[in-house]
C-alpha cells in the first residue's frame, strides 16, 4: 500500500481496512443492482456484469456472483421477476497490503435474511 | 392485444400506451444502472446486461444500448468512472397492438442535457 | 411548449409526449428506489422524498407517492424490509402543451403484479 | 453481541465487523440513491430520507448525510441535477460490541475522487 495515495486519509490498520472494503463492495452491489429485471435468459448475463463492474473497485482481489435461479420469482403477465437480495450469492476477496478479508452476501434461511457477514479476515 | 390481460386498465389508444411504455424503458434503464462503476474494460458486458434486462420488460420489440467510450470519466487513484446518464444511448422500440414508438435517450450537446424523447410514434 | 427547446426533438403530438412523459416518471421511480431500507419509521421520509425529486422532472404537474405500510414486509434479525414495486402506489400527472397525461403504479392483486398504466390521457 | 443470531456466521472480531459494517453502509448509500433528482427544493428532504433509512440498517449508532449545494450541477432545458457520490457527505457510526468504527464519504479535491475511509475505530 506505500504508494497508495489514499492510505493517509485512513485511520487503523490494513486489516481494519480489509474488512471495510470487503464491505463496501457487498453494500454497492446489493443496492446497484436490485430491481433489475431478470429471468433465467438474462440472468448470466447480469451477473458477468456484476462481477466485471466490481473488479473495477478498489483493492478487489476476486468477485464471484451468483443469482438462484431456483428461488427467481417469474410472475405476472410478461413473464419475469426481478432481481431481489435474496437471489444473489456473492463472495469478493479485497486485498489490502498483507491483509486479506473474504466478504460473502447470501440469503440464510434460518434468519430469512440475506445476510452479509466476513467469511474471512487476516 | 386481445389477450393482453393488463389492457382493461388502460386509458387511450394503442398508439398511447406506446408511447407510454417506451418512457418507461428509458426512465427505467436511467435509474436502475446510473452509478455503476464502469471502464472499457467493463463497457460491453454492462451493455449487453442492459439490453437483456430491458427485452424481458412488457412488449419491448428491440433495444440498442451503448455507452459512450470517448466521453467516460475515468479517475482517481484507482482509475474508473460511473455510469452516468450522458454517457448513455439508448434506442428502445415497443410495440403495442398495431402501434409502435420508438423512443431515444443520448445526451444534447446543444442543450447540455441527457435527453428522452420520442423518435418515432406511429 | 412554444418555448420549450427539446420539442424540436420530438416526433408526434403533445398527447403522445404527455404520455411518454408519464411512463418516464414511473420507470425512473421504480428503478431508483427499490432496494432502499424501510419501515413504518421512515416510510414517509422516503414517500417525501420521492414526491419531492420527481416534482423536479420534466412537466410534472402533480405526483402523489404512497408506501403501503400493510404489505411491508419486516423481518430478520434487524427488523427492517426494503422497498418493492409492490409497496409503491404512484400516482403522476405531466402536462404538455394542453395535452395531460395520468400514469399510475400500483400492485393489482388480480394480476399478481405491480402494473404501471395510464389512468387518463387528454 | 451475545444474543445477535448472526454472530456465528462471522469469522474475525467485533472490530473487524464494525470496519466491515461501516463500508455496508457507505456502498449502500452511494448506490441506492446516485442519480435521484436535485436542486437546492428537495436536498434536504433526501438527505433526511437517506438518513432515515441508513438508521434502520443493522447496528447503525449515528448518521449524517450531507449533499453540498455549491458543487450542484443545476443544468439544462428543466433545470435540475442528479446526485452523484461527489455531491454526498456522510459519516455513519457503527458499533459492534464494544468495537465502534466511523466510516465517511467525502469527495476529496486532491484525489478527484469521492473516498470512502475510516475516520476512526476502536
Amino acid at each position: 500500500m506505500a504508494r497508495d495515495p489514499t492510505t493517509r486519509y485512513f485511520a487503523g490498520t490494513d486489516r481494519d481496512r480489509a474488512a471495510f472494503e470487503a464491505g463496501i463492495k457487498l453494500g454497492s452491489i446489493a443496492h446497484q443492482y436490485v430491481g433489475t429485471p431478470v429471468t433465467h435468459k438474462n440472468a448470466a448475463a447480469l451477473e458477468k456484469a456484476i462481477e466485471a463492474s466490481t473488479q473495477l473497485q478498489p483493492l478487489v482481489e476476486r468477485v464471484r456472483v451468483k443469482i438462484d435461479r431456483k428461488r427467481m420469482r417469474i410472475r405476472g403477465p410478461y413473464g419475469y421477476g426481478v432481481l431481489s437480495e435474496d437471489l444473489l450469492s456473492v463472495e469478493v476477496a479485497v486485498r489490502v497490503g498483507k491483509a486479506r478479508a473474504v466478504g460473502v452476501l447470501r440469503y440464510v434461511p434460518e434468519l430469512d435474511y440475506p445476510l452479509m457477514y466476513l467469511k474471512a479476515v487476516e
